[in-house]
């Protein structure tokens, strides 16, 4: 399951350029490069986004000793909201660059981000009541997991929120949630844990 | 062999949101983007069967214990018939924006379908009489297995019949088949088998 | 070095279909699918004959037991011409639709063929004389395997030669090809070897 | 990390091939293929350039007992920067075939190039500070590779300078990068190692 995954998350990734077309007048190819900022934001926002629910799928699923059809069927619903970013990352940068539609497209990013969150507490749980997570991570380490994937859930809900009235700093408040999201997490590798990761 | 068939699996899923287009009007976008309603549809079907048949796609090749020539060539052709689901739900999405051109449509969507579902058939009837499957696998879980695998000829064919006379009754038999197909197969794991996937 | 070659297989041979663009006029979908049938045929050409190219790549690397520099660098090459396939076989497709410049395009796509079996055989030869090759296998089999590939270098430049003057009867020699080369090759798996694969 | 890595590396590198579209003439097809010239030649830069950072990136991880939040974060600004690579690969292709704008496309493509060399040379400087380096590549294999990830920095450096006034002169610096990274690194494998790779 992790091969198929880890397939989606990467292919989602790279297809997020595919997006961004270069400009046509290339006789005023600099100010053509520049226009193509919301692109460049928007590309960088998915990409490491991605990459940061590509590293919790993984915190997730290395601490799983087993995985039921339940999980199975949860874990594709989840990679189809993934696999739909680059949509949302288009949509999000087609609005700015139009500077119209802009809470539609807020909403609709912020709103794949967090169906995607949703659907990490839900697998979350199933794991801790299905008993199917590794002993070896304490109920300290699965409670300190848990409450970073509902901090999710509150963040990025918040980032829709603001982002349906101010889009800008909507789409800030998502960006925010990127270098929090990057520290560890205490316990997450067992209750005797000391390494970094 | 497995790793190149997961490859294809989770391109092929991923490359169905590349048929999904931004609407161009971000001056109206909210009606622009719900009246994308189709394209979200089969991009959500398609997903969810493709997902559904690499869930069986395992269940089938982790029960061999080997795999001759005849079983690489006929498992490329199901990944080409896979790889060609992309074209399938564009194509559907299409018709039904247009409401035009449906009942050809849901017929192409559903033969696709189909004979992925008659190559499972071939590939498993290939396994069982060149004697590739694991000996774990009774001859109850073979058949358990087998039963299924032509469950899905019927039922998708049953979509086609009735798609290429009321279209959306077509897609909703199709898109039942989901539900009923998450459920485990009894005897799947072999014989004394109590686990749950 | 595999796991990124695969990689590459799977994704050439998914892109495919990216080519086949949805008929416009879906009142008349019926008529405008099978006007689409070049891009059928040359999609099932090329998926096929990747599929091949990719057992051929595990029967030349699975007898390999170390690779040099060399073979990295080959190995780069053969990959840019396998993944440059989906050029190739969009022009062929629009070239029998167009009924115009067919031996222009089937000259390339065999030409790209071509080059990556012309690859495979220098490849080879450098396992070979670099002394690269599993013990287990004898000069038996590795003269058998390196007959092969020399066998592809002759019908697809036959291929091509004949599909410079008669587009038509050139793609059906290159499509000859792919029945003939799902068969085993004797002693390819070492001089006693007796199994099917 | 590397199984998700290297599928980036593949996908972006099969992508490649899309920004290459046939011409639409097919009445004039071997002129309209010739004058794609810029397409091919920016195609195979970039795959030979992409395959060895592939290259390089095992050289680099192969040589890490452990990776730290750090690293993975750096890694996928790494990914990000090669991701991006399609983009700048049709902006060299269109502005060598439109003949404007060139100077800026090859900024913009040693750029790239330059962002990901100097990504390489944060994560080994990081690798080594953190002590995260096996202990079997002694200081000189670590200082070997170093300062190959040094040169990379300063001849793509040279090769945006020189082309920010001589546009073609400039990608051929970058072009003649290629043969001088396949060389074999000495003491690569650790103190004592003897074999090629």
């Amino acid at each position: 399951m992790l091969a198929f995954s880890d397939g989606v998350f990467a292919i989602a990734v790279t297809l997020l350029v595919l997006e961004i077309q270069p400009p046509h007048d290339f006789g005023n190819l600099v100010r053509g490069l520049g226009a193509l900022w919301p692109s460049y934001l928007a590309y960088t926002l998915s990409f490491l986004l991605i990459g940061q629910v590509w590293v919790n799928h993984h915190v997730m699923f290395d601490r799983a000793r087993h995985v039921d059809r339940g999980v199975l069927f949860l874990n594709t619903l989840l990679l189809m909201v993934i696999a739909f970013l680059p949509f949302s990352t288009s949509l999000l940068a087609d609005a700015l660059r139009a500077d119209q539609g802009l809470r539609a497209s807020v909403v609709v990013y912020g709103g794949t981000l967090w169906t995607a969150a949703a659907l990490f507490n839900i697998v979350w749980a199933h794991l801790r009541r299905a008993k199917l997570l590794d002993a070896s991570l304490g109920p300290v380490g699965a409670r300190a997991i848990g409450r970073r994937f509902r901090l999710a859930l509150v963040w990025i809900g918040s980032g829709i929120l603001v982002g349906a009235f101010v889009p800008i700093a909507g789409v800030a408040i998502i960006a925010a949630f990127l270098p929090a999201y990057y520290l560890p997490i205490r316990g997450e590798y067992g209750e005797n844990d000391t390494t970094a990761g």
